[in-house]
């Protein structure tokens, strides 16, 4: 990708970098200052950490005369660089009540315009084309934190007592679902991993044959209501539906339901979504359990979780691609079309497949290396997207993780068999 | 104390609550959100839970037709009393970023003009004599609150790595402390415990007989440049000095040091204030330290702490008086006059006796008996008062306590031997 | 006390060391290097560790020529003594397999024989007046382990699910516990503290005066029926009659009975004893709980618990004083007589006394001074003695201590009010 | 495997059982009774556990008239099989100091004797079909433990500050380990999993096809003298070296050598083996590091982990098959012959690959099914065999598994890139 045209880039810099400000925009400077737990981030540090990347990977690399808008913010909102020196613990940046968010706002609207003033000089060739590298790259961490930002507003505000809601609007009731079916694969040896022009992570590469197995793969995501079926039938006290780590887990935690099903006196289920609290609706995808739990589900049901092969071998087989995200961030509401359906903007589905590197793979030289080389232990890989995913941002051969026992991300179920 | 006359009565509330909101003046919302530690409380938290008590044991009990300005609040901002029902968790205050700063300002006043309407309101006597104590209960609840508000920010503060300032204000130069006399009192059998016809907490209560064997006091706090010669000494690495306990938990929290003080990259001492970070003052006196820090400092010096019993006698012999606290919140800058200096005003003085009922002690009925008693077990009084003790809130008899390991309230160190 | 004839001394220091080795004599290799957690120790760990105080602080300073039994044995059986140098970590003392029992008890043969020469050495009168002191304390230190070494074991066999016996005997059922009434005391200014010509330990001394109000003291210490019928009027269920720190501590601990005792299926309470499982004897003294659990049940029976003070001040009036342990050990079955009954050889009483130094204490000189100083924090004073404390142990001015919580040790509820 | 002659499998078990009482032999009963750390367990347990495993899967399904030697064994020694009932908690097993070690030894006679019966008895062709499954998984098993038998003894007795040996012998020297160079495989699609007549377990299979890149595989295993200049360079120190994980892992634990790597006060490497402390030997294989280090290790060489496809297709090409264990429990002493060296005998190699199911994985019906499929989550897999291996046990498709901090086994390093 070139940086012909700099009107273009400075469109697509802005387009995205708004819609991160448009994401704050239902929540007060208090709200945007929480921590809800370590593996989350507050607003306003998500706002400051995308800006600090591209003025760390960016203009401190190609702007000349260099100087930092704050010198302490290398620290404040390095995330986990090691490459670039020290970092304020990850678990303590809801205490982080200064820069406020107003000087945050400063921040970015200075970096914005060093870029803006950086894209729009003079830059030889070569420059040229490492800068468009280095900004596609900052626009898509960017909108990997939009997506974080949804997910981590909703943990926190779920921990309120008030219930308070993110967006004011009712989430109107899905259409049934539809029965499931299953869709047959005949697999081969097949190439994985990205291959187009455009811009993948680095761990989507290199592209390598895999050979896979025949297989089916459900027609859509299992529902809310299937799921209630499973733990009405003692799902969760069952030990033999359970990954050994999966079952000491939920009993040391005492889970034994999704992370936002929440029961009334009545015993009447709800679901706290980013429009507050609602009815459970039976009919939208289940979404919110961790790999453990998905596992489990899929025992119970005779079935398993796909290899991420298989994942990404049936979506090129079946030609979906991502379409626009629902217009509330909720799960479900807009039925996918198709034999195979909602592979990407509802739930991220979780895999079989433990996140490792791809045959061939190498980091990136320097600090940017670290992006994505270094957590693959210990996390298996989420595929397609979810309905806090920008558009623009899902592909086939996207490569999502966490660890088994992660709960706050949009994550459902896709059985295979 | 009877309610003779409202007006006395509304100005004396209206004098204690506005001086919350003074104290959270030089905040920022953002500032007033965030919790620090379990221990601390946002100061958002901090202004709602001293109006919630009004509401609790003065309106509900007291008001016609009370109805609760919002209902969840009720559990929102109760702090530890079982007794009015549940809790919203302690470590998860920070997490309230509803209700909005706004609204808790907007719930001060409504509460504020309810008490007004009662204060002012045809009670009959007994009701005049119930709502004046639970009156001053509160108000009283709410100076407490107030120092905590102090102390709790400054906590937060001192967690960001660009040092802010709550005040910005220059700490002058305290004047040499001079030194330090030992003054002796022949104790004897004497009476402990409040006697006056003001207001005090129930844990001064009664007022009982106890045998002091003669015993000499230091005639002013320890100071930070005796304490530094503790360290240079080697004091935080002699296991001889310390009481085991507080050996293996400065050995597991690696403390070298009281809580707010730094060594720049030349080896000179700082110490972060309210007023941002300041070179070390060796004349002011030493604070931020635990119990355990006192203990071995006191084995250090040749000497020990002084009992509850020994301090309230010295100072009623003495005929200390609490005075005003020094303009900017931090101890010294204002010596004391007489042979016994600094008793008040400067820094609580961790005593070695152990928080324990008076004989004959009785709380409360009903859920403000939770107030004091529930309380007394492995804690330690700590006897005077600090820089950020409002004026009025002290007395000799005043007991304040807590665990031996804290640190980050303003508690420093009068020797006995 | 003067070492004039050493057969005498011989006399008593074969006597209780062999007491040491029949406590251990029902006890296999196995059960005697087990550890059943870091409060507890092994059989074996016992047996050496008493012996270490010998070698140490007597041979190791006495002796001519002295050279170490085993030279790391210096490391692996010192407890807490920070002036003798390194200590193998507590929690793993269960994993020194090796020195084996036989070793071991080698070793105490081996200094049993040095000792014995020493003492029947030509010493000078101040050597002997040296050797005199130590060997009393080392003798009372054997037996303060010889009472540990029956609640570690108990312990231990606890967690078996086999419920070993200790010693199979079946225990009686007690005759009843009769009517528990209140004994009057004038209290005034009197002494507390060891004042006799034998042996205390330094944290008896000095005696001193203290002024008492008038108190009265059950009768009797409180019976497993009594605490059963608190636990079946909710006792554990009802935050109000707790110490906060104690009902969070039972709520995080699932606690809802004293530590040994057990129902059945059918219902039916049984208590683990050292004679294995037996049904529970309602007229036998409660034992086995925390001072946390002592405090809540004083509060449900509208009284209190002893000061440290009040309790020594009525066994002085009364003129009781120990017996002998009963034949089993087990509180109870052995009724005290006179109108103050049970004051020793059943159960300790837990005081509202916090552990602190009496005025003018002084610790010893060198490592020995670690033996009580430094542990006079957040522990609490039990007074009397336990069916487990060897004869000849106790006095009325013995101060025994352990933290609020443990509830291994042989402690019961004396009221007060 | 059919059970045509009773007397072949009457000594091949009664081979298996006796090696186990072989292995405990250089021990005490007291040795024989300690945990060092949840992951361990003791030597009686392993004994005790191994017989249950006979007696609960074999005697309780075929023996006619079955009755337990002991009922409360069923809980006592059940490993992790939730389909048996409950478990005895797996950090107490070192508390079982009943049943005693004779007792275990008359347990194994027990069962032995009745397993011998039943072989002998006049079985269908269909239950000596079943009975030969069950006693071949029965002595399996039972070598899986003898591997841990001595993992385990070695971690209990590096605890002890006395370096016990288990064997009384000289480690000697190895011969140089030969200059390191790499193999080149082709790849491509191949088979992977066990297709002979023998037995394997059920994580073996299906046998199935994988395609495999071309890669190159070192020719034999790291050396302590490799290690040692990677620490020598400040690989523990070097963040960029290590996954994310297992560096924030190394910095808590303070890690920053081998697990039984020590450093005399002059600064020289030894070892604790079984043979007891034992100065580093350069031209071993290094062993008892977790996959982190390896990792690390692999990273700074400019190499990587192979894959278990790539460990299992070099191990077949190159026509390598286990040996026997060298004579003494330690890797290396005996050099491998052949291009492609130590893959079996010496040291368990990690893999990159998590230990997944096979596609068509199928875990047996009823409890027996737990034994691997529950454990497919958050750990890698290890290929070869180790020193501590059973002759006779190994095999190139077999799946060793452990989680990545994992350091007790004898697992090593195998380069591959």
């Amino acid at each position: 990708m070139q940086l012909n045209d700099p009107a273009v880039w400075t469109a697509r810099y802005r387009a995205v970098r708004e819609h991160s400000l448009a994401l704050a925009a239902p929540l007060s400077d208090e709200d945007c200052g929480a921590q809800s737990m370590p593996d989350a981030s507050p607003i306003k540090w998500h706002l400051a950490h995308t800006t600090w990347f591209f003025e760390t990977f960016i203009l401190e690399a190609m702007e000349p005369g260099f100087a930092p808008f704050h010198p302490a913010f290398r620290v404040l909102f390095n995330s986990y660089y090691n490459g670039v020196g020290q970092k304020h613990p990850r678990p303590q940046r809801g205490l982080l009540t200064r820069p406020a968010m107003a000087q945050v706002r400063a921040y970015r609207a200075n970096v914005d315009g060093r870029i803006a003033a950086l894209v729009g000089s003079g830059l030889d060739a070569d420059a040229r084309s490492r800068l468009a590298a280095l900004l596609t790259l900052g626009l898509q961490h960017e909108q990997q934190h939009q997506e974080l930002m949804l997910t981590d507003v909703k943990h926190l505000l779920a921990q309120n007592g008030l219930c308070p809601e993110y967006l004011a609007e009712a989430l109107p009731r899905a259409a049934s679902a539809g029965a499931l079916s299953w869709l047959p694969f005949e697999g081969g040896l097949m190439e994985v991993g990205y291959d187009g022009d455009g811009f993948c992570f680095d761990n989507e590469l290199p592209r390598h044959r895999q050979f896979v197995e025949p297989f089916q793969l459900a027609s859509r995501l299992v529902t809310n209501g299937e799921f209630l079926a499973f733990i009405e039938a003692g799902g969760y006290r069952n030990a033999g539906l359970w990954l050994a780590e999966g079952w000491d887990w939920i009993c040391a935690q005492g889970f034994d339901r999704p992370l936002y099903w929440r029961q009334d006196d009545d015993g009447n289920w709800c679901e706290f979504t980013l429009m507050g609290l609602q009815p459970l609706d039976p009919g939208r995808p289940l979404t919110h359990i961790s790999l453990f739990e998905a596992d489990a589900y899929a025992h119970w049901a005779g079935a398993r979780l796909p290899t991420e092969g298989e994942w990404e071998h049936a979506a090129r087989e079946s030609g979906v691609v991502p379409g626009a995200p629902p217009a509330l961030p909720h799960p479900g509401g807009a039925a996918g079309s198709g034999a195979l359906r909602e592979m990407f903007d509802h739930c991220w589905q979780w895999t079989s497949s433990s996140y490792a590197p791809y045959p061939g793979f190498r980091p990136a030289a320097g600090a940017i290396g670290e992006y994505n080389g270094k957590f693959m232990v210990n996390q298996y890989v989420l595929r397609g997207s979810s309905c806090a995913t920008p558009a623009g941002h899902a592909r086939a051969s996207y490569r999502n993780f966490f660890p088994a026992g992660a709960r706050w991300q949009f994550a459902g179920i896709r059985l295979a068999r």
